[in-house]
């Protein structure tokens, strides 16, 4: 490395250094302007006209200078060490900066061949930044070198600790906006070093980003006194080094400086981590970079001031035919400040002295294959699931609780796959509560900070990642699987909206990553929902919301898939075909709660393989159409259909009843919608043309009507679920509530056909009783009927 | 306060009164542990039997006996020092202290009069928690002094801050949970000290929990020394106090101290700042208490440690005929550890000289009126917003923006109500983006932090609050309205996902406090979505997500309210309605770009008040039926099916056609389902029941089919919305994209009119060929068509 000269006696950056840097440094800038300004001219080589301009000038400036800077320097320091590093770009729109490093390290054009290294290059680089189907004002998909978007603030962390779990040599490179700083989760993201192993794990290198301000107000970090903010990340457990400043020549100087020591610190640490058993959590280097917004842009336009205030944060200077024409020489004196005819040659290629400076092949963070996890993914080994079964000798035994038995499924894929080190399960502190409890009986939580005797299931390494914050989970997740790895997040069915955003913007990447051919499709984010609507027996109406799902659904139908296995051998079929496929987002709901079992092992193998099916041991229209079809989709509302069934075939045995049951939600909609969705013959050939349909659904019942609005037996489909009706109270009353309960069912089933006569109204009235018996009974011991806790499906009793 | 002896050289508390302070304690815990249990015998009279015992045990021990301890030394210091505090219990389950707290203090028998101050009153008191249609094991809006449900955790601290916002001699006691506390709203909640101006509103003393663990583990809070506890919480900008400990005798003595130096350390800080100008940022006092989870409790069980584990999270003790007998003795002698015999008379009355350590009347914290804020509410003083009107004197005239206009409205709102203080607007720094800046010329946003010279529109008191989290903006809201004001919440559409849950939880709370005739209705919480889907020229896919309303949907019809005013006057209608409403979730969607203007003020508050209706001046259908109905719901939407109309009445006059704009979106759904939904009589009239329905909507085309999945029509029914395809681009080209725009919503207009014949065919090759026109005319130019751009509606030209 020769071109890197560190602790000579005047400083780490020797004199011709840090002129190359700077160089290199406007240079980036330059490519940035250019991006916010230009579709013709690249080079400046003819005076500048409004003809050069684009017709609309939309991006970001403000940030983006710092970014250079920040790129420009760890290059340096990725050479002088030989480090994997990536870079995570937090603010939101620098993305200017991540498209002008990339291009000068050369990666881009690599990845987009058109962007060519030369004037022709440059001019496309310039008109496709916020362009008409070009690309974003903040890194996104289309960035090589980015696992992170820019466009919903808080994440950067959360997916940086992610993508160093398990990959102890990688640094990333964290750039932290002032602004985003202020969201919850990345608040409470700085507290991710008490999860990571010094050992096993690699390394986040924080740099928060100081330029003071956000859309159009100054930022909280950069308003508190060096000493609180000192205090600040010093109480959040890291070593804060600051570099502060304006001018370019010592800055430059600092942040070389301070940069060495914190990979130095770094290195000190993992070196001392690895002599000792069992480390400490070290005080990892974090880095405070104080700079102006907008920096080395104009610093006053029309009386106001730009570089080190608000209004640096988009365009800072229009230029259109409507404006000052003083403008556009303003443009062109702010292009020509960088000098860009000592960077880049003739025919508009960096010069190769400055082209050294970058490093090189898979060390260019634009290349880092750890930004494009796909490249680096292997399949899981996978037990056979099979193993895993419950026996049902016949329909309705006993269970043990569903996600209790996949545990089991769960433990042994940690086991197999320990060696890889590519598989985590992550979750807010309730993987016992989910029951999920077998899987530390393999591993542990894994758990940096001091570890004592009543402890239970920590250590400093292990498959489990537990803190109470969702946005932590799906985050860190997240940045695991865009590395490359496999992984699960269980979750409390309602507290899943915590990240219905941070959903969003995942299922974005998959869809946008799926149409660049270059993006390698990276394992599927599973989330497992359970401690569901329906049993929350302590916890109540806080507890109940079934509507992730109805959020899921409206993401592109290429990504987003949904399961309610109604009991444990359905649940092991679907969580084996989720852990194995790629680039969706898998929502299983199941539950947790001991309840009865329905299908052995190759019964759920085929039903679960088909999404939806008729339930022959439950139905009695083998031989002819039915007069009812009686359907369900997840666990509750599959017992309460099933009581129902028994209840109609013992009282009303003429009656020719099908039950259909639905494993997989989107088999509802019409094959034209969703890959999955079953064409409108198979799906009237199932729930007929023209019978009474009485569903029962896990969620809201009206997603099932989102799904179903254009099928032709839409008009007799009557759907009962989850209508926001809930309070502490057992898992029968919450039916009863949201009259969901199997005496409700038969009602309405009797209430649509009206050849029952008067055995329907008989046996109506019957159940109007019982519910009125069931209220009393409860508002006195507390527990439902006996008749209701011990009811088990018999098909022994009925005359067929 | 003669009870109250301080300062004494041995302590702040005498012996006796540390006594009598324990012995309340004491009784709290004792409540509390009968909840737990109990249905019977609740003053162990009796030796107690299994059939005292509860049949299904469920709730939650472990903070409980720290929050009847902080509950019992807040009543010292309201005695003392005449405090009007009320308290947020932020710990997820702490359920049975805040009921026992109020319970002992009297204010839970005035609400509710059946839960008497005797042994009958105890032993309904015990039975209904975590019982049946009984109370939940966390604060909820059942408990007296509740504003803040404990169900979801992490924002305790942001719903104080609000509260004490413009209520300058109201303390919020807000205990933050150590769970609670690793959430990401909770960790970004402590810098709303930057926020807090100290003369004109509040105090938060926020009271950090460590009871050391969560359901399974260990906290982060509770697990890192103290020494960076120390630096975290100064760097937070606070002066922490310590109470650490587990003896009882001296963990009263210590936070009796610590609590009698934070309120004089609240006085200092509030004389200094009301002698002074323009003050500076107080350090305001905090409190971590370190206590054993599940203190007082069983300390070991079958050969696990209880007290001071997690073990204690929830039920520590099983007590049922299938449990070791012993665990009955356990449970008594746990009672009896409390001697509830020294603390209740013979009647079951707590003793009068411990009562007597209790506030009375409404320096109660159950009865302080700030917790059931209804009890406090002012109507706003409205200005008239006709005055605000845009002139519209044709329909499709230029517009300046629909937010824009409504911000002088909201500015007047603020500056009528200046005197009151009572009306606030809140937003992650997106008020001038948004285009409401007009607000600036009547207030500022209130910082406490420095402010230099460039910087605008801040001040150290003003009605907008900005910090760049939506949790923060929406649970600071949350609790300005529950202690009985007024707000907006103004949000870029996309983002607003970022708190589902907390519109989940908030609606939840609606919909509870509807139900308990004691609690007085609050004003609506009112959310301005804008900066929508279809207008993200320079933000892309990341800002484009239209689902909230998706979301708010599935709420209790009661409780939610969704609007989309399709220009500047109908905005204005329905703002000055949402501000006037009480109990609602309004959510509003409105354009911030200039787009045309369709209605006059009389024009606008007609068809805002009605919700639904037809446009005459745009439809040709005035004498007969239509051959199809043409409706749209959005500003965007609208100007498109406006455009397809003028088209379609160009090329084929002989059409009847029908345009209906829908403005309140539960117009589309049924009368019994929705209060504002239309009978289906009344749909009918509008959309016909057989004639084809082209309906361009804002939001996901899906929402519309699963309101209107039963109507008569539906079968015709075809809807474009966006179907989740994006990128940097124009509005039209948006459209385009997803199938919405003028030239699309035509054809699909031609495909279900095979009576346009010929006619129809020529038009539908013409404009597929428009279609291809754009998209080589915005690749080449960066922006629409002319004809695009300088489109307007012009009904002159037709032949009608």
């Amino acid at each position: 490395m020769q071109i890197v000269s560190t602790d000579m006696e005047t400083g780490t950056l020797t004199p011709e250094l840090l002129q190359k840097m700077n160089a290199y440094w406007r240079a980036a800038n330059y490519l940035s302007v250019g991006q916010l300004y230009l579709r013709n001219n690249p080079l400046l080589k003819e005076p500048l006209k409004l003809d050069d301009i684009k017709n609309m000038l939309l991006g970001h400036w403000g940030t983006t200078p710092g970014q250079n800077f920040i790129y420009t320097h760890l290059n340096r320091v990725i050479k002088k060490y030989d480090l994997n590093m990536i870079y995570v770009s937090g603010p939101g729109h620098g993305g200017p900066a991540v498209v002008a490093g990339t291009y000068l390290e050369g990666t881009y054009t690599e990845v987009y061949p058109n962007i060519t290294q030369d004037e022709e290059g440059l001019k496309k680089l310039f008109t496709q930044f916020s362009y008409p189907g070009g690309i974003s004002s903040h890194a996104s998909p289309q960035t090589p070198g980015s696992i992170h978007e820019g466009g919903e603030l808080g994440y950067s962390l959360s997916h940086s600790f992610g993508a160093v779990l398990d990959n102890p040599d990688l640094i990333v490179a964290c750039v932290v906006g002032d602004g985003e700083a202020e969201t919850g989760p990345l608040a409470t993201a700085w507290h991710s070093n008490k999860f990571i192993n010094p050992v096993s794990d690699g390394v986040v290198l924080p740099i928060l980003h100081l330029n003071g301000y956000k859309i159009s107000n100054p930022t909280v970090l950069a308003r508190i006194s060096h000493e609180e903010l000192e205090q600040l990340f010093e109480g959040y457990g890291y070593t804060p080094y600051f570099v502060e400043g304006a001018d370019p020549e010592l800055m430059h100087e600092a942040m070389a400086t301070v940069l060495d020591k914190a990979i130095e610190h770094i290195k000190q640490i993992k070196q001392d981590a690895a002599r000792q058993d069992s480390p400490e959590r070290p005080r990892w280097p974090m880095i405070v970079l104080r700079s102006p917004k907008g920096w080395t842009g104009p610093k006053v336009i029309d009386g106001h001031k730009i570089e080190g205030n608000f209004r640096s944060h988009q365009v800072p200077l229009s230029v259109s035919a409507t404006t000052p024409p003083a403008h556009l020489q303003m443009l062109e004196d702010w292009l020509k400040s960088y000098k860009p005819e000592e960077l880049f040659d003739e025919k508009g290629k960096l010069i190769p002295e400055l082209a050294k400076l970058a490093p090189e092949g898979e060390r260019r963070m634009g290349a880092n294959p750890h930004t494009n996890g796909g490249q680096l993914l292997r399949d899981l080994h996978m037990p056979d699931f099979r193993k895993y079964a419950v026996e049902v000798t016949s329909p309705g035994i006993d269970g043990e609780g569903d996600t209790y038995v996949s545990g089991k499924f769960l433990r042994d894929v940690l086991k197999y796959n320990e060696h890889k080190r590519n598989f985590r399960i992550f979750g807010p502190d309730e993987t016992v509560s989910n029951r999920l409890d077998a899987i530390f009986e393999t591993t542990n939580r894994q758990w940096e900070a001091p570890i004592i005797e009543s402890d239970e299931f920590l250590s400093s390494s292990g498959g489990v990642m537990e803190m109470l914050s969702e946005h932590q989970c799906e985050g860190w997740l997240e940045g695991y699987l865009l590395t490359g790895r496999h992984g699960l997040f269980n979750c409390y069915e309602a507290f899943i909206h915590i990240v219905d955003s941070m959903f969003n913007q995942h299922a974005k990447w998959l869809k946008a990553t799926l149409e660049l051919p270059w993006r390698r499709k990276i394992a599927s984010l599973n989330i497992l929902l359970t401690s569901t609507v329906w049993r929350q027996d302590h916890n109540g109406f806080t507890h109940q919301d079934p509507g992730f799902m109805d959020h899921v659904v409206n993401k592109k139908a290429t990504i987003v898939r949904v399961y309610l296995p109604p009991d444990a051998n359905c649940l092991l079929s679907v969580m084996d075909h989720c852990l194995r496929s790629y680039h969706y987002v898998n929502v299983i709901a199941a539950g947790k709660h001991p309840a009865p079992q329905w299908l052995n092992m190759d019964q759920a193998i085929a039903h679960c393989t088909r999404g939806i099916g008729i339930w022959n041991f439950a139905s009695n229209d083998q031989d002819c159409e039915p007069d009812v079809v009686m359907a369900c989709c997840g666990d509750v509302p599959t017992l309460e259909i099933l009581a129902a069934v028994s209840i109609l075939r013992e009282h009303l045995p003429e009656l020719k009843i099908r039950v259909v049951n639905v494993v997989d939600l989107f088999k509802l909609q019409k094959s034209s919608e969703h890959t999955h969705g079953l064409t409108d013959r198979d799906y009237d050939a199932l729930f007929t043309t023209n019978k009474p349909v009485v569903f029962a659904f896990h969620g809201y019942p009206w997603l099932v009507h989102r799904l179903t609005y254009n099928r032709s037996n839409n008009f007799n489909l009557h759907v009962r679920g989850y209508k926001e009706e809930g309070t502490i109270t057992t898992s029968f009353d919450m039916t009863v509530l949201n009259e969901m309960d199997r005496f409700h069912l038969v009602i309405d089933a009797i209430d649509r056909l009206p050849q029952t006569g008067s055995k329907g109204v008989y046996l109506k009235q019957l159940l109007q009783d019982k519910l009125i018996q069931h209220k009393h009974y409860i508002s006195a011991n507390g527990k439902d009927m006996p008749e209701i806790l011990n009811w088990k499906w018999n098909t022994e009793g009925f005359n067929n």
